[in-house]
């Protein structure tokens, strides 16, 4: 047994018992055993095994990053200021299409380093070659919701053979690295899965009893294709076709009516929002102070590094803060803490992971970040929640822990080796586009 | 006489001619004297009285900040997710009131070191006390073009000793600094001086032969106001105050028709985009697009860090990249170059600065920065201008040089006291607050 004492930090914790303060927290092993407010009792001095001096540090929950797919961090920069199905079908995908199991790594670990000092602990991974993805995991010591994200427009034995491989992978790897890995089962989008394919989808979350992740309406064109061919809108598509009687989170839902956004509310379906991405593509600003006006969990993602260009989620919790004032007008809609929330907390819930990971809280596992406060954006000290909803980048964060166990310390990696990582991933990208 | 040569690194210039290569470049006293791709000539060598190995960096021309009010750096995160009007009335002009020139003095320090820290090597700053923020600028060795900004709600012999101070300052201040301080003249806004004291500051711009900044359609409120007030919109309402007959820049301008577009184009007045603080206050999302294809000069400008809430300027270049994408829905408006350039050349030339900042380019002033680009979000190289544009942080910047002098050295400020800025500035929030 080890047992951490922190002393002498700032503390946000995104739990509404005891929101902020300057106190001391007791991690032992995986879990967060204790926190309070001033000087750490007598008791807990004793008990430590362990010590850190948090005075200039600012820890808060890891964040949780509900959208992405890290192996696209090889196409970083490859096409930019294009439309999504441009961008997708001209550049993306030819070159996707390439991919081997050692890009999927290569690129996955580059994406792992730069979560991990950006402050991303738990993240959720559409891709191919996902066993690739669950080693980075594994390896990173980072948490993780991983999905094979399934594109169905494929002879039948193809989506035979691809849906097997969804299911395998959640068999082989569901509750893997001591709980670190979970997985969901994806149906890529409504526009590129025929509805009976996704129906069998369905099918399997429900034998495998895990939730579901989609890529939905992220696009105006996409809505009306749906229209076109299903003759309904996407929201009330998948719920016909039963997705939403499963746990699932949406990745973008850029085009909601009123309706769609009382229906995800009734059906508890979580959405992941990733604005930088949306922006970049032009796909639009989604409706997130009305989705959170209505109950639902609105979590953040970066997407990919294709469409984003980084991984950097205090990019999100800022863009989430200012995007949706300057657009509705409103300057009291999404404040800092909601910000935050949405980029911790209802990260965690949007994944099934309330209670394990998303806040500082006893009991939890232990997957917090450390931020070197004592910079001059962060002076004077008048509110840290308004500091790290506005003011904080990715590279403030020093130190990340994970399940107790320290992945990043003064900035440098401890579980992944970051000059063989950008190497082997510039390697890859040469390779692909040689 | 010393002559710096930088070898082995690469560059991006803002210069069409040679916009980016992998080379060498040279600086001699405070002016760049040549610069090249590949291997550096043997000439250049033997000139050298130093070298720099420029291996894993990036250089580009220091960022220039186009608006901003450095002294309310003491102000960030005191009060947010506020309309314009009440977070101006309520907030921060009580505790402005209460500003010494010490206050002044220290925020803007503050605010001095975060921009070098991040890139910023010339600034706009509109504040008062102006002395004491030149003071700022002539000890930290960077550039800037300042203004005593003025309100004239006030008793007429108030509103004399003000524009008195704001003559008396630029004839003290302009040209100093071995010319890196310049000076501007400027009415607060239209909403805040009466149209016969907004004529004495155009009066005294002529005299002094200076340029003019104010703030400008901002919200709509303002514009309904103007409209109210004076008849007239407020674009023309400074046309017919004669203001455009100066070189004029002013801030904001969110809320703009085609007609106005079209006067400004035509009278040369540039804008500095504030699109951070724009959001943060909700004042709506200026038409950059329209503007930049109207032949406008568009620079960005952070605005204070009390409405943003930091001053990294790599924030406004990847949020113009993105916003105008996202919210006019074409992905191919202010693509990554442009958004460089609306960080660099655009702001030199908007407060008449073109060919002496802004570029790398033989003859300029040595104003330039480099990123240390070896870092997980600049792999794979692909494409710097997008990387700087999307991925790129203020904190990437790891050397700043301003007049061919050194600021900044593997992130330490080396012409300000950073630990000393940091207390004095938490010791005046806690006075102008306690």
């Amino acid at each position: 047994m080890t047992r951490l004492l922190i002393e002498n930090g700032y503390f946000v914790t995104m739990d509404d018992d005891q929101p902020k303060f300057q106190g001391w927290m007791a991690v032992e092993d995986e879990r967060i055993a204790a926190l309070g407010e001033g000087e750490a009792p007598e008791e807990e001095k004793s008990l430590a095994s362990a010590k850190l001096d948090g005075k200039g540090y600012l820890f808060m929950p890891g964040l949780v990053n509900t959208h992405g797919h890290a192996a696209m961090s090889l196409l970083r920069g490859l096409a930019d200021d294009l439309a999504l199905q441009d961008w997708l079908q001209n550049h993306m995908w030819p070159t996707e299409a390439r991919y081997t199991g050692d890009d999927v790594y290569w690129g996955s670990a580059l994406a792992a380093a730069e979560m991990i000092k950006s402050g991303t602990t738990t993240f959720v991974d559409m891709y191919d070659h996902m066993h690739r993805v669950a080693e980075v995991v594994e390896r990173s010591g980072m948490r993780a919701s991983l999905t094979r994200g399934v594109i169905g427009l494929c002879p039948e034995d193809v989506q035979k053979a691809k849906l097997a491989d969804a299911i395998q992978f959640a068999k082989d790897w569901h509750g893997a690295a001591n709980g670190r890995v979970s997985v969901m089962i994806s149906p890529h989008a409504p526009y590129t899965c025929p509805p009976d394919y996704i129906l069998k989808f369905v099918e399997a979350a429900h034998d495998l009893d895990l939730p579901m992740h989609t890529h939905m309406s992220e696009t105006i064109a996409e809505v009306e294709q749906n229209v076109r061919d299903y003759g309904y809108r996407p929201v009330e598509h998948l719920d016909r076709l039963g997705m939403f009687g499963r746990p699932t989170l949406v990745a973008h839902a850029v085009h909601l009516n009123d309706d769609e956004i009382a229906l995800l509310a009734e059906r508890g379906v979580a959405v992941s929002h990733n604005p930088v991405s949306n922006l970049k593509l032009a796909s639009g600003v989604a409706r997130v102070p009305d989705l959170l006006k209505a109950g639902v969990t609105v979590s953040l993602g970066t997407d990919s590094a294709a469409s984003n260009n980084n991984l950097d989620l205090f990019q999100e919790i800022s863009m989430a803060a200012l995007l949706h004032k300057g657009v509705s007008g409103d300057p009291t809609v999404v404040p800092a803490a909601e910000a935050l929330r949405m980029g911790t907390l209802y990260g965690a819930r949007s994944i099934g992971l309330e209670g394990v990971t998303g806040q500082l809280k006893a009991g939890l596992k232990a997957d917090f970040i450390a931020l070197n406060v004592d910079r001059p954006h962060f002076v004077p000290r008048t509110d840290y929640v308004s500091h790290l909803a506005y003011a904080a980048r990715g590279s403030d964060v020093a130190h990340v822990w994970v399940d107790g166990k320290q992945l990043l310390k003064d900035g440098k990696l401890l579980t992944l080796d970051e000059e063989k990582i950008k190497a082997e991933a510039e390697a890859c990208f040469r390779r692909l586009r040689g």
